[in-house]
C-alpha cells in the first residue's frame, strides 16, 4: 500500500510517495509561485502526484491516499485552507478539487502537524503515541500527537502552541497579542534579540561576523560567537535557550508527552542547544522529583518529515 | 446502573452515589483529619461507600463502579497517589486498597480532572466533548477532557495548566519555577495584588473593607471595592482579569476547546469576571477573525461536579 504526502509551501511544492515502511520511494518538487491563480497550484500539484506515481512504477490504483500539509489555518475536516498569509488563497476547498481530477481520498492539515507526524511515523519519535513537536523557524510551528494521531482542536484550530504566552504584554506577535513565544523564541526573535545585543556591544565578535552590518543578522550569529567565547553573543544564547525551555516546560506540563521534539533551522545548533534545553526540563517541569519528565529531542526527518506526515494523514484521520 | 464517587479533599471526604442520569442520589462527608494514618481515610472512605449504598436502598451489587478524585500527583493507571502535600501520603496504591474491602472496579484521577468531566457530564459543559475547566482557588488547578475523556498524558502528570508561564522571571510559585500561572491568577496571587494595591493606596475603598488590617483581605476585596468605583481596586481586578484572560487564551489557542469553563471561588464574580474574559478570549486569540473561538463559562455544579466526575471515571478509562 502506498501514500502521497504533498508539502505545500510558500517557495516549494514537494510531493512524495511512500511505501509500507514509511519510506519515500520517489519524489519531485515544483515552484509554488504563490502569487499565481490558485487552480493552477492545484493543476501543478496533481501533475506532480501523478509523476511520482510514474517515477515509482506505480499506477493511481496503487494509491490509498493523498495528504495535503498546508500553511496556515485549515479546516481539515471539510478540506478548506481557511487562511494563509503565505500563499494567496481563502477558503479554498482544496482536497474535493484534486478529488475532482484524482479519485482517491485526499486529506489535508497543517503543516506543522504533518512534520510532527513525520517524526512519530519515521523520526525522532518513531515507536511513540504521544509526542510534541515544536519548530524554531521564522514562526514558532507546534505539532500535538495524541494516541498516535494529530490533536487539532475544534475547526482545526488548535496546536498553536507558538502563540501562547511567554511574557505579558511583551514584544508584539504576527497574531495580534503580545508575548507571544514566537515574538521570542522563533529565528526571527532570536535575530531581533542578537541585533539589540550587537547594537549594545560594538566591540562583541557578533560584530565581526556579521562585517558591522546588521542585516546580516542571522539565526546563527549569536551561536557563533558564543561558541568562540564572546561573551555578549553567550547573554543571547542564554536568554533564548531559556524561552524554549520555559515552552518546553508549557508543554511538559500540559501534555506530559513521551518525547519533546525540536525542529526547524534553530535545530541545527544540536547539542549546544538540545543539552541545556534538557537540562532545563528536566529542572522545572512540575514534580519533576518524582515523575517521567520527557527528553527533549532534535527532530531527524528534515523536509522529509513533512511529506511523510502528509502522507499518513489518513492513518490520523481514521 | 450506579456509580460512585469521592472526593477526597484536604478537609472533607465527600462521597455520594449517582444514578444513570449523572444525578447525585445519595451523598455523605467525613471530615479527613489528614494528618491521621492513611489506613484510617481508607477504612472510612471504604465506610462511607457502604452508607451511601444503604441510604439510597441499594446494595453493593447494584454498584457499576467506584471512582477518587484526589489532589495531587496521580498514577491513575496503577491507582496510587504518587504525592499531594495536603495529605500525609505517598506512594499509597488506594485503589486496591480499596478494592480489598470491597470488590467493585475502582478508577482515580486528580479531583481538577474530575471536577471538569463532572461539568461534562452534568454541568456547564454538558453534551461537550472537548472542553477544558480552569479552577481559580487556593492554586490554578486545570482539567482537560478530549473526546470525553480526561487527558492526562504519560504518568497521568499532564493537565497541569496552572503552571504554564505568564511571566519569564516572574513571582516565585509553590512548584519551584517562577512566573507561572498560579502565582498570579489564582486567589493567592489576587489576594497578594490586592494587598500590594493597599499598601500603595492607603486611602482606597478597599483599606475600608479589610478594616486596615491586610490579613482581612480575600480575593474578593478587590472585586467588592471595585464595584464601589474604587480606582485602585479596579486596576487590581483588570490586571487579575488580563490574567485569566492569557490563559484562556493560550488555552485556546492550544485546545480549540468547545467550551472555556472557570470553576473555584473567584468564579463567583460571575459575570463581572466573565463578560470581560469572553472579550478578551475573543479578541486575542489565534486566527479569531476566522474561526471558531470557545465561550467562557461558569462552571456551575460547584463541589458536586468532583464526585460526579469521580464516579463517571470508569467511562473516561475506559
Amino acid at each position: 500500500m502506498y501514500n502521497i504526502g504533498i508539502d505545500l509551501g510558500g517557495t516549494n511544492i514537494a510531493t512524495g510517495i511512500i511505501d509500507e515502511n514509511c519510506k519515500i520511494i520517489a519524489q519531485t518538487s515544483v515552484k509554488t509561485n504563490a502569487k499565481r491563480p490558485f487552480d493552477e497550484i492545484i493543476a501543478d500539484m496533481v501533475t506532480s502526484v501523478k509523476e511520482v506515481v510514474n517515477e515509482a512504477g506505480l499506477s493511481l490504483s496503487d494509491i490509498n491516499s493523498i495528504g495535503i500539509g498546508s500553511p496556515g489555518t485549515i479546516d481539515s475536516q471539510n478540506g478548506i485552507i481557511v487562511y494563509t498569509n503565505n500563499i494567496e488563497i481563502n477558503n479554498v476547498p482544496i482536497t474535493s478539487k484534486i478529488k475532482e481530477e484524482i479519485n482517491i481520498p485526499v486529506y489535508i492539515s497543517n503543516d506543522a502537524n504533518c512534520a510532527a507526524l513525520g517524526e512519530v511515523y519515521a523520526g525522532a519519535a518513531k515507536g511513540k503515541s504521544n509526542a510534541v513537536m515544536i519548530t524554531l523557524g521564522t514562526g514558532v510551528g507546534g505539532g500535538i500527537i495524541i494516541d498516535g494521531k494529530i490533536y487539532e482542536g475544534t475547526k482545526s484550530a488548535g496546536g498553536e502552541i507558538g502563540h501562547t504566552i511567554l511574557i505579558v504584554d511583551g514584544w508584539e506577535c504576527t497574531c495580534g497579542r503580545r508575548g507571544c513565544v514566537e515574538a521570542y523564541a522563533s529565528a526571527t526573535g532570536l535575530i531581533r534579540q542578537t541585533k539589540e545585543a550587537i547594537q549594545a556591544n560594538p566591540n562583541s565578535i557578533m560584530n565581526d561576523l556579521i562585517e558591522g552590518n546588521l542585516e546580516n543578522t542571522s539565526g546563527r550569529t549569536a551561536f557563533d560567537a558564543a561558541r568562540k567565547g564572546d561573551a555578549a553573543a553567550q547573554k543571547v544564547v542564554d536568554t533564548y535557550i531559556k524561552y524554549v525551555g520555559e515552552i518546553l516546560v508549557d508543554i511538559t506540563n500540559i501534555f506530559r508527552p513521551e518525547i519533546l521534539i525540536v525542529g526547524g533551522g534553530v535545530a541545527n545548533e544540536g547539542e549546544y542547544l538540545l543539552k541545556p534545553l534538557n537540562e532545563y526540563v528536566q529542572k522545572f517541569s512540575y514534580g519533576s522529583k518524582y515523575i517521567f519528565v520527557p527528553k527533549v529531542e532534535r527532530a531527524t526527518m528534515g523536509n522529509d518529515a513533512g511529506i511523510i506526515g502528509a502522507a499518513m494523514l489518513y492513518a490520523s484521520k481514521n
